[in-house]
């Protein structure tokens, strides 16, 4: 199970990139819960040893480490969070700017700002094993053509054998964790789904909205199942994302991105919706199925998803791209 | 003609993101000049007074900001900088932890790092013009529903009314511009097509691939008008495309991400080939089609693009989101 929580964290690495993939916590309503805490809690990494850089985007301003706490073996993921607007006033004003160029109209600075202003999203991940280690590395993707036949004898034997666990799915669904993150559920078992905020959306801005329905269905897992008994549950799905959305963040549906990965990350039935002109990880054409033409391939040819040769990047260390190197495949 | 060519130039501005437009400043060596005007510089944002956040991205962690310093109009940018490996240790032992969550072996903080660890870089501009606060202005986009009828009945008139020119694509097909950029011709008039390295790409190294096909073919102007007739180009566009790019550049067709745009930003067809795990603007899922599924939809469906509701999205300022709202589509 624990492996298998990894790959949710993981969602996006298939891209080759790695995500800024970092879990974010509450807000508001856990400041009884964050300060008890915070005594214990503020000297975790003051004794950290880094072991190597397993990778770092300077675009997204973010660094997966691995190294040690206290002997045992962790990945930490450390990503600078955006700048809010709401904050910018104070930022101007309580901050310390230092010249480096000044020519004609244009001037640059290296500001200096109030720590509570500018913190830094971390995720500490402890004790790691070998495989979280390995997941961080950054690694370079592969796309691969699987065609009906490769699914049958590469693919599905591939998943039905490493029965990767999705209790912590379960759990949600059972409100059995995280029930307080829920932003919307409809419960009914056929067509039925719960809403939540994707962890790698800090809910401080709408500008990066990422949110996950997961289907209350157990049995579906993944684009490959579906078809077009499946339809009524999509649309649900899609028609109530974009209602709970609209009335909770105040995003109409023309802002918003809503699709399913494939290959997923795990295997069981979910939806991302991001907010269009967020840069997603994830979001593009190689893994992303758009799920309003999803609905639309079902209704014309029931059988389309079960049949049809499918595209999708694996990353180098992927045990599912092997199978398709020994296969010739690739 | 002018302004077809700029759109070519744009190609990627649909996608509503501004481009990371940071003036970077010099570091060590201005030291003493910094010190210098330290005192003077300190306070020049400090009464900055916000008129509007311009544009920003979470993702990047940067944000574009209109005001006002000392009655003259300004722009702000900030970004906050890559998170320096050789700045780990200190930051780990001098910063504050507050925890946020926490769930088997996964806990997540906010860290408050000190000042002089976690800078963001400022850019100011002033006083700017008009010029400047329009450049830095984001374009927001919006998902539009296009069906069949909408195509007929709002699309294809506006294609047909701006008459958008692409001389400068018949120019490169004949020959008369940038014959010296062409990395492969196939000069068969059913399926033949020139395949040429994209402005976006300045061809130093192959991480950020980008070339583009252009049929001969002059009169299919999008995806929609494709049929299962042409079938045929687009498989020889597909196989000849990988295999010049294999010869030119050394990569195999598993690290290429193949697709066309809808909607595209010139109505000759063409086809977009970046490296897989670039983040090329305009790949993502509202936007680019994979031409192995576009092959595979009209094998199995010939009128596949020309029945089917497709989604793309349109900047506010698109002459076409206009005709759409108008038409109480949006």
């Amino acid at each position: 199970m624990a492996d298998t929580s990894a790959k949710r964290l993981l969602d996006s690495d298939k891209t080759g990139e790695p995500a800024p993939d970092v879990k974010r916590g509450k807000t508001d309503n856990e400041n009884g819960r964050e300060d008890g805490n915070e005594s214990v809690q503020e000297n975790v990494l003051s004794g950290f040893k880094t072991s190597s850089v397993l990778s770092d985007s300077a675009r997204e301003k973010n660094i997966f480490i691995h190294g040690k706490v206290a002997d045992q073996d962790a990945v930490v993921i450390l990503e600078k969070t955006p700048i809010r607007e709401d904050s910018l006033a104070e930022l101007f004003s309580g901050s310390t700017l230092k010249l480096e160029m000044k020519n004609d109209i244009y001037s640059t600075y290296r500001l200096q700002a109030p720590p509570h202003l500018n913190e830094i999203k971390t995720t500490l991940v402890c004790p790691a094993t070998e495989k979280h280690i390995k997941k961080y590395q950054r690694k370079e993707s592969f796309l691969v053509e699987e065609t009906e036949a490769d699914y049958k004898n590469i693919t599905l034997p591939h998943i039905v054998k490493q029965s990767f666990s999705v209790q912590w799915v379960y759990n949600i669904l059972e409100k059995k964790a995280e029930a307080e993150r829920i932003v919307y559920e409809d419960p009914d078992p056929d067509v039925g789904f719960v809403l939540l905020p994707d962890f790698k959306w800090d809910q401080k801005q709408v500008d990066d909205l990422y949110l996950i329905a997961i289907a209350h269905q157990r049995d579906i897992k993944s684009l490959r199942d579906l078809t077009s008994e499946h339809v009524p549950l999509l649309q649900n799905i899609f028609q109530k994302g974009k209602e709970a959305i609209l009335q909770r963040y105040n995003l109409p549906a023309s802002k918003l991105r809503v699709y399913l990965h494939y290959q997923p990350s795990y295997y069981h039935l979910h939806v991302h919706f991001t907010k269009l002109g967020y840069d997603a990880p994830g979001c593009g054409v190689e893994r992303a199925h758009l799920i309003a033409d999803v609905i639309q391939n079902l209704q014309s040819d029931p059988q389309y998803y079960k049949t049809r040769t499918l595209y999708f990047p694996l990353r180098a260390d992927d045990g599912l791209l092997s199978k398709f190197k020994e296969a010739g495949r690739l």
